[in-house]
């Protein structure tokens, strides 16, 4: 089947591979829903997006994402509730960021109405990949890539759009250990730490794996200047609790301006919680350790929501977090997790209805 | 034909596409030499080197090296002198490097033997495909990228090395003007900025497009901490001439340890020159160029060999470089290329002799 669609062009899977998955024993990343969209960019424009089923592509050896790295994405994540109907969770926030993180990698933006569009589309179309329950999504991943062949080192005039989705359950199950970094870093002022740029992930990696060498599963990191200051953890945005105030650091150049960043921030405010978006040194939380007013570290992204950490190495020296009662941690997560599944009111109007009938 | 040859399969060319190239009208990273090498990482191995003819690869567009940047490569380039000899400079560097910037992205090291036997076994294939005359060379491009399926952010579990080869002719044809940055900047302490990373690369073109738009070809990177240091050009390594003295950046975990540099360094040296390898102020060449002591400024790297600089803007104000007799940068760029081309002497044993007989 070949139909044009609100401007997409469609071609259906003939059959799907839904039940070639183990939902019980989902490993996050393996299974890709029937469905992906490409939309190319040439002769100075984005073309008509593709939705066709998921599957391999031709690539030119010399294309330039394999040797420059023009390359950004999104994560995003699609919740069913208790009625079967679909939700998104600020996608506008995930598009505006897309196009911010292109505009870094000199990568055209990309147009609004070909995002939805394209959403909706692959969402009705694969809404059966959708699993209801806590902790279940559909795993949402936009990304940009440079395909131009040729080896010069110059922006790729020719780009390709894509959009693949794939079942998740919980990211991280049990509590985290971190290093915090004194040597190795992120990102650089006047630098590309705010874009969700392919290289700065690949380039977090053996950090990484460092610090799992030393029984770690990340790393905190801290500014590259003077490794003072706490920016951020593995992949996530980091909040501290000092006594009943929660801190995370402002974004800048260095640090990425996460949505569920920006959402915890929120709640904890709608909650009455004291919050301080402020530069945090790493003494302070060191100190702040040793007198046992530190009560919480958690990350947050769309990958885990929220990831609790209860420990981290600084300078030599282990710091476990005691156990606390009432957490934030868990009270913000199932707030937010309440609204993403459609479990509670939504003030703030985070919400998008996709229509999947 | 399928022939094992010193450990590599190889597949030949059914037919060259040789006479589709217009040598006088070389296009940089058009035309690729007939053959590739491709060599898969799996089940903690690098499998057997495939030697195959140039052409597209199916990738899974869930392939790491999309989504987190896991990709890194060099530039070689062989040339061919009078008697129809081919040569590599300091190839033993550029395998050496290509590990180093693999290990900081957490990608596995590419054995010597297999480099190595695939360099001589393409440069023979395709020995048609390096001409003759100054500036002519075959651009030689191993890359090597992250291709396991799956988007959680963790390093690959598979890899592809690949080499492919187009014909170059000298890069930049006349002098460039660039502009020093004083807010954007290419990498960070504790960064990759050493490695030979594709998202540096990336992450560099949006600053250049804003000089671009401002008249200037290129940008001078500082470092990111002060904009204080004068650290790299473009894409390459950046010596000044102030007075008759020779002076450029050390290199660092921020400044690339490029070949043609430290080849230039050694060539100064060996001419009398005095050489000064130290930090160099921003503020310093802008004096210099007010006292008219400044009197060259040039960038080196394997695809440009040297590119002379003829004028900088510094905080919204031009300098304009003098023209002077006997300029280091022509003296050295001939030295070099001297040996390059096998029509002098190689002091330093730099050449690699390819057997293509």
């Amino acid at each position: 089947m070949n139909t044009p669609h609100k401007g997409l062009d469609i071609t259906t899977a003939k059959s799907s591979r839904l039940d070639q998955v183990d939902f019980d024993n989902l490993v996050f990343g393996k299974y890709y829903a029937d469905h992906m969209m490409i939309c190319d960019y040439k002769d100075g424009a984005w073309q008509t997006p593709q939705i066709m089923p998921y599957g391999p592509m031709e690539m030119e050896p010399s294309s330039k994402v394999f040797h420059y790295g023009q390359a950004v994405f999104e994560g995003m994540k699609a919740f069913k509730d208790a009625d079967d109907k679909v939700w998104l969770f600020r996608p506008e926030d995930n598009f505006n960021r897309i196009n911010i993180s292109s505009k870094r990698m000199a990568i055209p933006e990309f147009p609004k109405e070909y995002f939805f569009d394209a959403l909706n589309t692959l969402l009705k179309l694969d809404s059966e990949w959708i699993k209801k329950g806590d902790g279940n999504s559909l795993y949402i991943r936009p990304f940009a890539i440079g395909t131009e062949y040729g080896v010069s080192a110059s922006p790729s005039n020719e780009y390709k759009f894509i959009i693949i989705c794939c079942p998740a359950k919980a990211y991280y199950s049990t509590p985290v250990k971190v290093l915090i970094s004194d040597h190795y870093s992120r990102s650089a002022d006047g630098g590309v730490g705010y874009a969700k740029a392919a290289g700065n992930y690949g380039a977090s990696f053996y950090p990484t794996n460092l610090a799992k060498e030393k029984g770690y599963q990340q790393v905190i990191w801290t500014d590259a200047n003077t490794h003072e200051y706490l920016e951020e953890a593995g992949t996530m945005n980091v909040f501290f609790r000092i006594g009943d105030k929660l801190i995370t650091a402002p974004t800048s150049d260095r640090i990425l301006d996460g949505v569920t960043r920006k959402s915890i921030i929120d709640l904890a405010k709608h909650e009455g919680i004291d919050v301080e978006v402020r530069r945090i040194k790493v003494g302070e939380i060191v100190e702040a350790a040793k007198n046992g007013t530190l009560k919480e570290i958690f990350g947050t992204g769309t990958a885990a929501t929220i990831a609790q950490i209860s420990g981290f190495e600084q300078d030599g020296t282990f710091y476990d977090l005691p156990e606390v009662e009432n957490p934030y941690n868990v009270k913000l997560k199932k707030m937010l997790q309440d609204i993403q599944y459609n479990r509670a009111e939504d003030p703030f109007d985070w919400r998008y209805a996709v229509e999947t009938k």
